[in-house]
């Protein structure tokens, strides 16, 4: 228990010479907290992948993962990250020399940027300051200027800073276009009710390791028809993420290559988990403790970064001026045990992102608040104790009336 | 997710009309949290008890409870529950007819005396109010009004009613005696300092799922030479419990009847975990978070029941008036989710008790008391939220100076 796990994960803290116990709580956007039912249900006997046991569990995951985007297109499974998703998207459905119109709001949007740059496109860069979210008019104004877009690639929540795009209004934009909306959903589905068809979005991307509450490992991607259809005209070189020959296998409930068979397993048990739960009370559940985390960190006077439109799937908050965010992310991962997700690029050291998608709780957001002001305080930073808990409090008390 | 696992536990909450998912926390003194690294040792695959390979186990399970009790006698290891250990401590050191002084402070208390008069012995009850812990002027006298004691049974922790007894000072009192001190150690060795040699505890016991943090099944036992003695003079039937043929078996890296081998696989992984924080590191934590409650819990205007001699294992506070103790324990259980202990007999639907004995940290606390404040408000009694939370962390801050 001293020193560190099996997985370098350290499971004690040094408190002057001595060392004593802890736990571990991971509260970062993702890998997110795995449920001991999913654990239990990958740690089972691996089973082989061209047999009809496996094909009948993958075909229920098939119809749960419809379900879960609202759509009547397949919905394939990709062993892959997320990233393998988005460029799963760029090279089915775009040969070189297109434009793609991306909105560029923070760290993912940046990767839709440069996939596309990779594989030839033409990149016109809607850049949008980070801690804000894209405004329909601007890709409004930007599809007209130039009739030539042939899609706008966007994320549905920005995890590196925390802000929720306005998918439904931009997904109106393209629909009576052949502009296509093609959408990385990896910190959205699951979190926020986004119909893939209502909506009439073309492309919805997402990853095992966020709301899904898997090990990462899995990617899942639907196309629409408009979308399926463009595919056909598409000249790029693809294997591993040929959607097509995905498409032809997995409707034989199979997949063109060694799927992540455990991955897949624990997947059927976490689908079973959300429907039993209801994807209704999933969102709504997923609001108010994001609605807690907010009223916690502004409690304790720290900024949001997204204060417009925040994420449901995690809140970034300023760290005060005079503590070091690095180092105040670090003492609570490596003392307090907790891990939360500190800022990247022009953010470094700046923000402390708190996680509230998956499997998470209304203790888990008293954790994440309560070890905040602890190391707010130990920082420097003069903080009331109990105070940014109480407004969470507040806020979470509706769970139980 | 909704409804009931396997084991019965409901995994959501019921909102009005909907369900959302929840999480279990068990803060009750026993069974206590078990941690992942145990848990997976004991998922291993069963081996033998009659081979090298779990005699090898066994050994090194022996040798790290000797240091647990800091004792050079063995410390036998039986497949029962720690009410097996304290049968064993009767039928192996009295003949029917013997006296035996019982310190009755609670529930515990009075099973020493029910198993005391089942085996003919003649028991003489030391009653003391429910709440306070015996003073050890009161047992002296006892011992000089009657010399025919033949022993004192006591609990190191009277669990029912989280008072500590002061054995160490109560050992004085029988050292130069032919009478014993048997303490009842189910929920004290490993959450305080009790070294049986050092202190002339003749027999110390405890149980598995307390401060040694596994599942129940195993029990602990160890005699001093002068118990072993007296010992052999006893006339008593037993059979399952008969500790010189336990003696003689464990002596030999084996038991008497089959052991419980996962268990005892699982105790050698939660051993290496102590020593490696380190016995007085692990009394230090259990003091810090007993404190912790005991401050957040008065912060909430909560009256304590031990007032005067507070155990490190669990605090007992009483509910407010007006509030009824078994429904808000329901309550927080079934839709808090999180488990504590209520009041048994003239406490019951009274006091609520938290624990702090085993796999237990900061943020467990946090929970315990941010919770209770929750359901406090809840059931009508005016609470301010996050005041219980601030005297905790003001406390538990300390941990990560």
């Amino acid at each position: 228990m001293a020193g560190e796990d099996s997985a370098g994960r350290e499971k004690a803290i040094k408190i002057g010479d001595r060392i004593e116990m802890k736990k571990q709580y991971l509260i970062s956007p993702g890998p997110t907290p795995v449920p001991e039912e999913a654990l239990l249900e990958m740690a089972k006997a691996i089973m082989h992948h061209r047999t009809p046991q496996f094909s009948s569990i993958f075909a229920e995951c098939s119809a749960g993962l419809q379900e879960l985007y609202k759509t009547s297109q397949p919905v394939l499974m990709l062993a892959s990250s997320g990233t393998g998703a988005m460029e799963a998207s760029i090279v089915n459905l775009f040969s070189p020399g297109e434009t793609v119109l991306v909105v560029n709001a923070g760290k993912f949007g940046e990767r839709w940027g440069k996939i596309s740059e990779t594989f030839g496109l033409k990149v016109e860069w809607l850049n949008v300051p980070w801690g804000q979210a894209v405004s329909p008019s601007a890709v409004a104004e930007a599809l007209n200027r130039n009739p030539k877009i042939a899609a706008v690639l966007v994320q549905g929540s920005e995890t590196s800073t925390t802000v929720a795009h306005p998918i439904m209004e931009l997904a109106k934009l393209t629909h009576d276009k052949d502009t296509l909306i093609i959408v990385d959903g990896i910190t959205s589905v699951g979190v926020v009710d986004m119909p893939m068809d209502g909506w009439g979005i073309d492309v919805l991307l997402t990853g095992s390791q966020k709301a899904l509450m898997l090990p990462p490992g899995l990617a899942f991607i639907a196309l629409s028809e408009k979308a399926w259809k463009k595919s056909k005209t598409v000249k790029q070189p693809k294997f591993y993420f040929d959607l097509a020959r995905e498409l032809k296998n997995q409707k034989e409930k199979t997949t063109a290559y060694t799927p992540a068979v455990s991955l897949i397993c624990g997947l059927r048990k976490i689908l079973e988990m959300l429907f039993a739960e209801g994807l209704e009370n999933t969102y709504k559940r997923h609001d108010i403790l994001a609605r807690s985390v907010r009223a916690g960190t502004a409690a304790l006077g720290l900024a949001p970064l997204a204060p417009d439109s925040p994420a449901n799937s995690a809140t970034g908050v300023f760290v005060p001026k005079g503590v070091d965010g690095g180092k105040l992310v670090k003492d609570l991962r490596d003392n307090y045990g907790v891990t939360f997700a500190g800022g990247q690029d022009d953010l470094k050291g700046k923000i402390i992102r708190i996680a509230h998608l998956g499997y998470f709780d209304t203790f888990d957001m008293i954790t994440a608040i309560s070890s905040i002001e602890m190391a707010l305080a130990k920082h420097g930073h003069p903080v009331r104790m109990g105070e940014g808990v109480a407004a969470a409090q507040a806020v979470l008390n509706a769970r139980y009336i």
